[in-house]
């Protein structure tokens, strides 16, 4: 790889959080390797959505990996569990919901090192949000800050490199509606994104699951007008 | 889960570490819960072991996960590279050897976690070794002790519950000989194993990759006969 060339590993998820990161990492004049995970989950129109968003941004490769956390169930987006609905902001940050995936982001950022150390790079972009969002532990600055810690030590390229890991979040600090407002100033076309746990079976988001009312919520307080299909 | 079991998710490779780290952690009053990996490695056959050793121990589920890592490739072990052979020790203790995956045993602890989560169990076994061993990066304590702070704030049950997460690494600062003698004390049965990197097409090991001869020297150490058929 040239020296000149800036290359970093993204997860995308087709998620309106991760399209923005994409479009930030390419605007940072990173060359991107777009990741994607399917993984059992209930929500698998998002992978036509990350196909679509890896399309239409600036991707010089895009892998869908195979996962099947389904194997193991436990969240309601792993297993026969319902997406609950309706709730309020009061009971989002209550507890953790089901909605949680037990080690997603740490399985996600491990595979996305392993790849990342293959292409030379020390670079990786994760879409996570530790304002509005569901209070999912592997979303909050300490995981990140000790990923990047276990990254060093875990890796060939940490320890004989000149370099070392870094793991950027864009998105950490930014209220829903600033990450809309980002997106929309770098091009970002919401209409390919999807973000509901529960979509009917014409992929059409519910409105009501804890990722439709944070989304809709941004939206609105961006003074923007969502231009997705809801039920 | 009944207060009085203790339940642990163990890696098994099939190789004569794991099948010792198993043996250990069964003495030890754990239910195991067996994990494995099809991550398309160029020795495939340790997943026959792997089978073996588990139907032999005390397993009450056996889970072989597929992790397509040879997607990434970027080892001896998962792509179209020649495995080293030959080298002596100094060679081994010199660099990190091209059959180092990237990532893998942090993908592996990190999907083991998931696992474990969601059988309410913070227990997982790994048999790495940092005496006589290859110089991998994440097999030594720092890699354990650092995964085992992401561990405690990635998930559900280190943020909500009252327990914390163990990494149990019982064969860390044992060398080869000392890993045969106690899975000989505890009856582990090393014909069921593989060891090699490179078997030939009926599975016979090759007795000059790193792994054989790591593995070769600790059965003459301890005065034993390795039971493998070499080629």
């Amino acid at each position: 790889m040239s020296e000149s060339v800036k290359r970093a590993v993204v997860l995308v998820s087709g998620g309106l959080d991760s399209a923005t990161t994409l479009a930030i990492a390419s605007s940072q004049g990173f060359e991107c390797c777009a990741l994607s995970f399917d993984y059992g989950q209930r929500h698998r129109f998002e992978l036509q959505a990350a196909e679509r968003v890896c399309a239409a941004g600036n991707v010089s490769r895009h892998v869908v990996f195979d996962l099947n956390l389904r194997a193991f169930g436990g969240s309601a987006l792993t297993d026969d569990i319902d997406v609950p609905k309706d709730r309020d902001e009061a009971e989002m940050q209550r507890s953790i919901p089901i909605t949680y995936v037990p080690a997603r982001n740490t399985i996600f950022l491990s595979i996305a090192m392993g790849w990342a150390e293959t292409l030379q790079s020390t670079d990786l972009f994760i879409g996570v949000n530790a304002i509005d969002y569901s209070g999912y532990p592997d979303c909050r600055p300490e995981f990140i800050d000790s990923f990047t810690r276990l990254a060093n030590l875990a890796t060939k390229v940490g320890v004989e490199g000149d370099g070392s890991w870094k793991i950027h979040t864009p998105l950490l600090s930014l209220t829903k509606a600033e990450i809309i407002r980002r997106g929309v100033e770098l091009g970002v076309d919401y209409s390919l994104t999807v973000s509901c746990y529960d979509p009917d079976q014409h992929g059409r988001s519910c409105g009501r699951c804890d990722s439709c009312q944070l989304r809709l919520q941004g939206f609105a307080a961006a003074g923007l007008t969502d231009p997705l299909d809801y039920v």
